[in-house]
């Protein structure tokens, strides 16, 4: 089981160390290896995504990312900048499918900015497709219009796309997730507007036939932003494309008020995974050693169940996780009146002895 | 001063006919014309939006429009279903800026799905551009792939585009608006993913420099989709595109509680507009005398202040559903215990008794 470990920047190698002492102390054999990404590769190697790390990556069953980004690489030429190494990674290995939960924990239901009855209890889970869409869409850049409203000025432009076995494919894992769930799925498209989306509801409609045992409904996208807000319990497993999926998942991670918690893994068909935390790479408190390890330590679980067939050990971790914020500990994020504060590094000591 | 009534579909008539009430209450001089628009149109005459009703619309100086829409056109094709005559209206008069108010209403904070102390005199004015971008872009379609991940499979695609007059004139008005308020503009982008948002983001920089004392920020949609569940507050104006602001400008006008209460417009640069509420038709409790029309109310009076040039009238507007409030009178979609149920016509006449 060979582990790629891309701590990134900002926060990013502080609590991939703490997930990479917990799996440490699973007792399991794994060969890790560790790699510059993001911002901290282009200082060491002029490029985000250097050919070494991306080359790691391949060969790895898994990656554990940290994250990446930081104000000060703002001014470099868009292919520099550390988002582009997460990007490229998501392209080079294939990872079209992107699971981002939204579970707000029992005893931090308090730090949800929404009333306590709206999500105590809420589980979704969001299935964003994440290869195809306007991010990878061709063509795309800037010309002079030849038509539109101005004829003859520069204009900027991107391609919205996808095709029938990417809809099919993303579908299908909904579905299967679906099935290991409350067995309802809502896809979610802007049918009502976009060609592409009408044709995300056409494909999605067709590959539910595969699966009656799963209800389906359709939502369009600007009404899930605002059910979301309104009674976020009602959904189970929501799907949609890569743009629509990038807001939406952000949305719903807030909701919960620990963002701090929150895993993320993206999968290709081999199973091949990069899981990293739903948070970022937080700048202003890097090295400051009070960032929550809590939601990377998450992936890893995540890690081990999708990408390594360790589902005990991704049991035991999760287990774990709910341990110690039963015995009140909380980084800084996640503290509240009552409970004992303390820091990344405390808090990766405490899984593991609850481990 | 011509105003076109175009009730449109579900609540759409019972709302519409208490702002016309209201109108004629003020002791102004109108002329009015009322049209089928939408499900209504559809059903008439076998058009969403007939070329009279569209004529009427030109030929005003504003448009009270209710809603449209039915769960039962579903079926129909695309270009015949009801949300076409609002896509269609905006193209035909040019109505690039939309103006989305989020306002929390002091007596209604406790509607909210967020905490109290969260959106407690909250007032943020989104601004979305609403005749470009993706949603009117050409080529866009179905074909077979040539490239991409599947190459020979059938696709589906739109166009994003967004030309540099098109950003200038939307981005002034939000530097105006802002000028009015709390003079802060924060700009909605995804330029660290797509061309049309890179320059969109620049084009933006550039404008605000004939602006120095308004102050301006750029976000990413995916942070202001989390910025606005954790911190509403925070915001003053928010300028984006089309697509984006479709899904922040519903999002935010759920964080509110009552979006019953809230209006909106929409102008093109000869200030001749579009005035509607941010709700939808909701053919569940449409012709039973529930809805609440205070959101088709504020829409005559946001009318009135910005296409026929009455300021004054528009602040008693205001001022009579401020008052209609403080009685305690709601409908049903904003009552709380304590308060007084009255129904759509009952809440119009309480309006009119406060002018
Ligand atoms: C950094 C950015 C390119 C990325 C995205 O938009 O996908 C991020 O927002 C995410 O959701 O992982
Ligand atoms: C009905 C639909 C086409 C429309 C849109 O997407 O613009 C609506 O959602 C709105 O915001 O007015």
């Amino acid at each position: 089981m060979k582990i790629a470990i891309l701590p990134g920047d900002g926060i990013g190698p502080e609590i991939t160390a703490e997930a990479v002492k917990v799996l440490n102390a699973l007792g399991l054999k794994f060969e890790m290896e560790t790699a510059p990404v993001g911002g901290a590769a282009y200082e060491a190697s002029g490029h985000p995504l250097p050919e070494a790390t991306l080359n790691l990556a391949k060969s790895a069953d898994a990656i554990l990312f940290g994250a990446v980004g930081d104000w000060k690489y703002d001014t470099l030429d868009r292919p520099l900048r550390p988002e582009q190494a997460i990007l490229g990674l998501r392209k080079a290995l294939g990872l079209f499918a992107n699971f981002r939960p939204a579970i707000c924990y029992e005893q931090l239901v308090s730090a949800s900015s929404l009333k306590p009855e709206l999500v105590a209890g809420l589980d979704i889970l969001i299935i964003r497709e994440l290869t195809g869409d306007i991010y990878f869409g061709q063509p795309r850049g800037k010309r002079t219009a030849t038509d539109g409203h101005f004829p003859g000025t520069e204009e900027a432009f991107d391609t919205m796309r996808y095709s029938k076995p990417e809809i099919e494919r993303i579908a299908r894992v909904a579905f299967e997730a679906a099935r290991k769930r409350n067995k309802k799925v809502t896809s979610v498209d802007k049918a009502n507007v976009l060609e592409t989306f009408q044709f995300w509801k056409d494909v999605v409609t067709e590959v539910h036939k595969d699966y009656p045992d799963v209800a389906l409904d359709h939502m369009y996208v600007d009404n899930a932003a605002m059910q979301l807000v309104k009674a976020p319990k009602a959904f189970d497993v929501i799907v949609t494309g890569n743009m629509f999926g990038d807001i939406l998942s952000d949305e719903a991670s807030m909701l919960t008020g620990s963002i701090g918690m929150l895993p993320s893994a993206s999968l290709n068909d081999k199973k091949q995974g990069l899981y990293e935390p739903s948070h970022g790479s937080a700048p202003d408190i890097a090295g400051k050693g009070v960032a929550n390890p809590l939601a990377t330590i998450l992936s890893a679980a995540m890690m081990l169940r999708f990408s390594l067939g360790q589902p005990e050990a991704a049991d035991r971790i999760e287990t774990a996780v709910k341990a110690v914020l039963a015995q009140g500990l909380r980084t800084p994020d996640i503290y509240s009146e009552g409970t004992t504060k303390v820091g990344t590094r405390e808090m990766g000591d405490a899984v593991v002895k609850a481990l």
